[in-house]
């Protein structure tokens, strides 16, 4: 029976999207407005590829991935609220994300200010509630906390945003734009990947495995992305060449486009030798790696 | 012996004040603006009087208050990320605070969004980090992560804002002053107080009279907030009649001065009532929830 990657990040994705619609509020709640804006964001067409990681890692050492649901949930919505924040008049300045008007074009900037703010706190406090009832032993619990944050914090996304914004318009150098690219991006798809492990009580070196496959994935998955600035389709729901206008740091900006998309082939390659400890177990998270770098959108 | 307010007040600032000087990355960390600006919005004089109640509360059951500090400096920074964001042109737009320049003027708009955003995100990740640390049961670490989240996020803090803004220059009633009121700060008051018990391991009843004391004082300190915007001294940071400036609800615009200081009087002496089973160690609770409708600034 041949593995059908599509087909399994649909019904991933589907699985994800429920629990996602369980866990935050409803629309019609008071004061409705924020709600709407949650919402919004939370359910505009996300692939929740950072979810279908931490799940697929999780499934590597236990076979139900019920447990770890909230936590990939938690993590869709720490990458919600960066994006929302990402996108403001002060930051991006981008108007349109997967094809739709971006918060603060619909809701304006001081609700899409206070949604993503509201989008981190109710990821923590979700792993924390959830994390209670889920039968996964409470350290493990306050780990995958801490890993989240650590990469969502000051030692991963938010420095990686301010080198991003500093950077605009301006010269740097690859280790600079491998600064950004590791922070703003990689950070969080590394935690995917260690959190599934951390939930599912992995060992030590299991642990450190998944961190350096993740840690090449993420950097990978944000050199394509990149590179699809440029070469994308229309599934992308945003101008192409969006980064070269703003004259970000890009992979592609400073190596070709054809280096960078070798740069990301070759991590990927990399990343993979990680999983072969895990056996027949592996294969999953080895195509999901391997469709990090050869999706089109 | 008696107990002396202000000196206890001093002495508890300036061990919150280590601790968090402990807990953030030095400024010179790079990208330095991001851990610039977190510190200087930090560092900005702030009394810590949430802080202090988590620790007054923790200390009803325990000697030592030092395996709570990491989360009343948590506490502390969920707060001060509120402020910062709160002051921003889209919120706000203030450009004092404390007598200081707003961090945004400062720092401009984009590092004082992530400036907030970090501290937030650093917040979760201490307590989950110091509480695995810390000696205290995992389950009740969890418990206080969990109440700290929906205190800040959309049962509290920022459904408290979204009303705010949605108030200002609008006509408004009783009924939704205090909704704006008690989640907009008195939320996370209540949580200080309540957290404080959790982590001491107080049972269920001492919790709800915690909770009930708890919620009483944040109101009373968010009315004391609107009067003392009309009546306050210089030591306030700010210039008076900014919320009227700004057509903001609050109790002295809809009730008067002398009926909005009697409620908050009134509130006070029903909250202290709930400390009357702790005895003798209430007094300091007691003395902090006095000091919150007397104080001058």
């Amino acid at each position: 029976m041949s593995f059908d990657l599509q087909e399994y990040l649909q019904s991933r994705k589907e699985v994800i999207d429920q629990a996602l619609e369980q866990y935050l509020p409803p629309a019609e709640r008071y004061p409705e407005k924020i709600h709407q804006a949650v919402r919004y964001s939370v359910f505009s067409g996300g692939k929740r590829l950072r979810p279908i990681l931490l799940l697929a890692s999780y499934e590597l050492f236990k076979p139900d991935f019920h447990p770890a649901l909230p936590f990939a949930c938690a993590l869709e919505m720490i990458h919600t609220y960066s994006l929302i924040h990402d996108d403001l008049p002060a930051m991006d300045d981008d108007d349109f994300r997967r094809g739709k008007p971006t918060s603060h074009k619909v809701f304006g900037e001081a609700i899409a200010i206070l949604a993503g703010d509201a989008l981190q706190t109710e990821a923590f406090s979700l792993m924390a509630r959830e994390g209670l009832k889920s039968g996964i032993e409470p350290e493990r619990v306050l780990r995958a906390i801490f890993e989240l944050g650590e990469s969502a914090g000051l030692n991963g996304m938010v420095s990686g945003q301010v080198m991003d914004l500093e950077k605009q318009g301006r010269e740097y150098n690859l280790e600079e734009l491998e600064f950004i690219h590791r922070h703003k991006t990689g950070a969080l798809i590394r935690a995917s990947v260690k959190i599934g492990g951390i939930l599912a009580g992995a060992g030590e070196e299991d642990l450190t495995a998944l961190s350096e496959f993740g840690e090449r994935i993420g950097l990978a998955f944000q050199i394509m992305d990149d590179v699809l600035d440029l070469k994308g389709d229309e599934r992308l729901g945003k101008p192409l060449g969006s980064d070269l206008k703003k004259e970000k740091a890009t992979y592609p900006a400073l190596l070709g486009l054809n280096k960078s998309e070798g740069q990301a082939k070759k991590l990927v390659a990399e990343a993979v030798k990680f999983l072969e400890r895990f056996g027949e177990q592996g294969e999953v998270l080895c195509s999901l790696a391997r469709f990090l770098v050869e999706r089109e959108y």
